[in-house]
């Protein structure tokens, strides 16, 4: 009797809808592998891992061509009693492996015990990630060794892998060998591996091994920024977040921003040494935190992914950053990375292999490669900006059909670095400012309070921090505001006749500056204002920013990009109306311009749970038109365009839309309300 | 006009005869290559490295259809006098890519400027190796950055490596990476690189750089013994030896012989880790001292390749070898490896790759795998038995058609432990000897020494050293011409009726023991003997060794292998006639047993010089059958009738040919002049 011969049951799959006959007896997990329906199992079907869960369909019967409406399987067994004594199993879920077929049937996958489940990126985005890691677990139960057929412990393993698994051309290095012995013997010849597989053509690593069963396996997305370092601990099972962790990056000790690192090395030959020490240690420091907050052991972690902009890049894989300092900006590799996670001083499973995202160009870092995969302008139908400001702006423009990148130097103002009172977004800093067009008084918000400075309580809330200075975001909507209500024009300059109208326009020599906060005499805390020397350094910062993405426009032959997603903490923080009435960005439907997060912490995790996404990224580095700002020679020209506000050639319909709308304050008020659960710190 | 018009020069190469028209003034190299004439060069054309060195031929024109005897080239050029002033030009060499052709031409390739040089392996073999080693120099001129089209600089040295050399699917490690940029411009764009690639159809590692041209390429072949270490420094670029070492292996402080090793570590957890340390401290001592004799940089050796006995194996790769101390010994592993040589703790070039020998089983290492790639059983159309003696004789038996192979416990009495008076092979150590079957007189060399004990002046030759023991070979000698004198019979047993014959036979409470020397009263030196425990130690070693060859030649259903190698330093030392006469070895042609030398060390050097040797050997030993000693019912029988001498079952034509040869001490003092220039002190 063939196994599809009519007699056999019917076993129908939701929601892949595949089907087949088998003979009454098959377990439906076996079932489900002929038919190639995506069950998950890491245990082999030997109801040890509770992966394979299953629902055995009800009412659906009819709609798959089934007439009877019994559940034809056999019943629970002991040891799914047993799994659900010991591990808990949700009501009405069986162990597919356990479950055998005994008459025309329907099965439903849930999501969860799908090997490639997807895992939703965004609430508000429709792109999914299916989970398919570069590594993955397999419990094997491996022969013991016998004088009469002699064949070393490692052998039969491989052999284990390829009969129980399937899988073949295996390496593996001294470490899982100087283990091998005792894990199998420990494991009583049971034990799980974790294998590494890059390419469906290329070889399988054995990472690491395990005693018995194991199912723990993690993975760390990193994103090493030159402010702070970001890390997300991943479950490589599931593709959730088990723990977050961030810390400053201990290199600002050698220099705040980027340029000031590589004048360190120049001046300090040996320093690249120094800063690519402290960057490892604060790594493996920041791995043991959020190993530690998920309960696990570093040595459950198996993969790493990192980005960073060239500088931070070459500094954490130990390459000199001086070349990258100076024209022609020459990284020393831009290509992707794989290599032993241990190679970069990293602690973890010793087996643990490391993955670093391509740069894009001498400017345009890792970072930028993951925003791109990220947000995917190269699936996008309508042309894309995507910006990541941070000491540079790294800037990719375009489509499907072509796409463009290059970096602009922006400087650190837009983090509130050279701007008299400025900050980092911290407690303390004033962060959202609107100013009365009649009367020229400020309200305005500070981290730590959900209070307007013109609310009752305001000072009661701030008292522990008080209000010591002004962050990015702050920055861009005060000189916005004082641009819309007349105390600045369109070349930047104050207006010193508003100084007769209000004592918060002060003179300074021939220059004036804007009062926005004048404590009381009896604190200690500081006068804040915005000084003229304040709105050149955002006006330089956002003629940069823009003139870069003007350049990238000219390239494409367009105007205005159809969406922009803005990236970064930088993204996160500021009003997109503010970014827009400034000239940081091009025109564009307002509606379309959002903040993309953490996107190159996004990207990241992408490349950590999807290995085929990394394959994607080095496709689209390398198509990606890479533009070098300085030579080319309409940069200059934009660039000094671009210092007015919004910019001399801006004519824009839908900043003129932003314009009309009622008076700003108003609108501003009503957007906090629904806003602030929208906006949320990066 | 055609590059192969007929009005074109000719060009005939020898000794490959490949011929070709060529338009004049195309240079010899270029028509050489297109030719697909194998002729060296690192610098690709660029009269640099000195690798394509030609002689013009001369009156061999008309043999190969060359009217006129003119010699059609351009004359020396100015770079070729460069070259012969700096470097030196044998005399009538040219440069290949420098010389032109003119007019038809004959051009000789010397041996010396093929890529796949022939490396004799041995004088007396007809066995050559071509040199094809897994690493390999390429001196490339790399585009410099250009900020019109950025590019990082390790791309530019791939796209260089390709353009240049068609090298391709190229990947590096971090160090190189680390150096990339400072070698790129210290070279000024030109660098040699070092590439690996060990197969064919798999990608390429970048290796190495250097600024500049570079043309010091280093491997080591390593054979790893319990006790000592031989390393051969091996110039990649030619094959030859440039300087080799050798060290007592440190570990002999846990334990003198493999099995007090481990026990070592079964007593001291962690003890492995400790042997570990101290040898591979003491390879990387070894590599140091080796590279310093040869006047070259450590940084200059880019491979190394490795073999040693199971347990030796296990304990430089840093894995527990209990497992190897009891049944079912089972290997952790014992395929062949190649990693990073850095992860072994040796600090060479730290872009150098470690390639280990794959184990045949549990007791038949990676340096019987390596006699194996040497002596080439495989390849023979006779049945070859392959012995590589030391405290287990690990047995190969076969020949193309089929391979067999088991390893017996020896123990270490041909080592001379165990032995009453036994020692090392060192100065002051017996190597020889003979006694006259009448008189019961002996006579014998000793080591450090050229004069026979009964010659004059040999008393003042030894003076320094004295007589201080007996060493392996020396042993082997003296209880054969015990025998044939009579002093102890087919079972081993001494004759005490021969004590009123000599006082050389002394009794010693119900046993005899054989006086051999008996120094001076005054002296301080020993007194030399062969006592009965003696004989019988020899006996069991020697009955283990007969029982593993008779239990492979039953499973060939042969008595008399066609040709006999023993490997090592005892197979170097012994004289095969004695070998024969006491049984160690079966029957068999004298005249085809011979000694392989350093067998194991030359089958290293073999998968050093050529990659392709590496697959070979890694196929041979999966074809091997392993056969377990410990499980064969047969074993236990063999070894029982082995203890005679010979053994119960010699009833051997050869043996009866060596023994109806003229009174042995005449052959023996014939044979030691002819023989002390053949048999070198391995």
């Amino acid at each position: 009797m063939s196994m599809a011969s009519e007699q056999n049951p019917l076993i129908v799959f939701t929601p892949s809808g595949k089907r087949g006959r088998f003979p009454a007896g098959t377990p439906v997990l076996q079932a489900a592998r002929s038919l190639g329906v995506d069950i998950d199992s890491v245990c082999g079907g030997r109801a040890i891992c509770g992966r394979c869960q299953i629902n055995i369909g009800e009412g659906e019967f009819a709609k798959h061509g089934i007439t009877s409406s019994a559940t034809h399987v056999n019943g629970v067994t002991q040891v799914e009693e047993r799994y659900d004594r010991i591990r808990g199993l949700p009501a009405g879920r069986r162990l597919s492996c356990q479950t055998k077929i005994e008459g025309d049937l329907v099965v439903d996958v849930p999501p969860e015990s799908q090997v490639h489940k997807q895992v939703v990126r965004k609430e508000a985005d429709t792109r999914v990630i299916a989970l398919d890691p570069a590594t993955t677990l397999y419990y094997i139960e491996v022969e013991e060794p016998d004088m009469h057929k002699p064949s070393s412990d490692l052998e039969r393993v491989y052999i284990a892998l390829k009969e129980q698994w399937g899988i073949d051309h295996l390496s593996t290095d001294l470490n899982v060998l100087a283990d091998l012995q005792k894990v199998l013997r420990k494991g009583e010849w049971k034990i799980t591996c974790a294998v590494f597989s890059r390419n469906a053509g290329g070889g399988n690593k054995l990472a690491a091994i395990w005693p018995g069963f194991h199912d723990k396996l993690f993975g760390l997305a990193v994103d090493v920024g030159s402010t702070t370092v970001a890390m997300h601990l991943t479950n490589l099972s599931t593709g959730e977040v088990a723990a977050s962790g961030g810390l400053m990056n201990p290199q600002i000790r050698f220099g705040e921003d980027l340029m000031s690192r590589v004048s360190y090395v120049m001046m300090n030959p040996g320093g690249e040494a120094e800063m690519t020490g402290a960057i490892r240690e604060a790594l493996q420091q920041l791995a043991e935190s959020v190993a530690t907050q998920a309960g696990i052991s570093v040595t459950d972690i198996l993969e790493v992914v990192l980005v960073g902009n060239p500088v931070m890049h070459h500094l954490f894989l130990g390459i000199d950053p001086v070349e990258l300092g100076g024209a022609p900006f020459a990284l020393a590799d831009g290509m992707a990375l794989t290599f032993p996670a241990r190679e970069m001083g990293f602690k973890l499973n010793a087996g643990a292999s490391a993955y670093i995202l391509p740069c894009i160009a001498g400017h345009v870092g890792a970072d930028a490669a993951a925003v791109a995969l990220s947000e995917a302008p190269h699936e996008s139908d309508e042309i894309m900006l995507c910006v990541d400001v941070g000491t540079n702006a790294e800037i990719i423009l375009g489509s499907k059909q072509r796409l463009l990148a290059c970096s602009s130097p922006t400087g650190p103002a837009f983090e509130g670095a050279q701007i008299s009172c400025g900050q980092r977004a911290a407690p303390g800093a004033i962060e959202r400012i609107r100013i009365n067009p009649e009367t020229l008084e400020p309200r305005y918000k500070v981290i730590g309070s959900d209070k307007w400075s013109d609310e009752d309580g305001f000072e009661d809330e701030i008292k522990a921090t008080g209000v010591t200075g002004i962050c990015g975001s702050g920055i861009i909507e005060a000189i916005a505001e004082m641009y819309l209500a007349g105390i600045i024009n369109q070349d930047g300059l104050m207006d010193g006749t508003f100084a007769a109208r209000s004592p918060r326009i002060e003179q300074y020599k021939r220059t004036f500056n804007y009062i926005i906060r004048q404590p009381a005499d009896e604190s200690n805390q500081p006068l804040i204002r915005v000084t003229q020397n304040d709105v050149r350094a955002i006006q330089m910062a956002k003629a940069a920013l823009y003139a870069g993405v003007r350049l990238l426009m000219d390239k494409l032959e367009i105007n205005e990009p159809r969406k922009i997603r803005l990236a970064g903490a930088f993204g996160s923080h500021i009003d997109m109306k503010y970014a827009m009435i400034l000239g940081l960005i091009p025109d564009c439907d307002l509606a379309r311009v959002q903040s993309a997060g953490n996107a190159a912490g996004t990207g990241a995790r992408i490349a950590l749970l999807n290995k085929a996404a990394r394959d994607e990224v080095e496709h689209v580095v390398r198509r990606i038109e890479k533009i070098e700002t300085a030579v080319e020679p309409m940069f200059q020209q934009h660039f000094v365009e671009a210092m007015a506000i919004p910019h001399k050639t801006a004519n824009f319909v839908n900043l003129k839309k932003v314009q009309e709308l009622p008076p700003i304050k108003t609108i501003a008020a009503a957007d906090d309300e629904g806003g602030s659960r929208r906006r949320r710190r990066g």
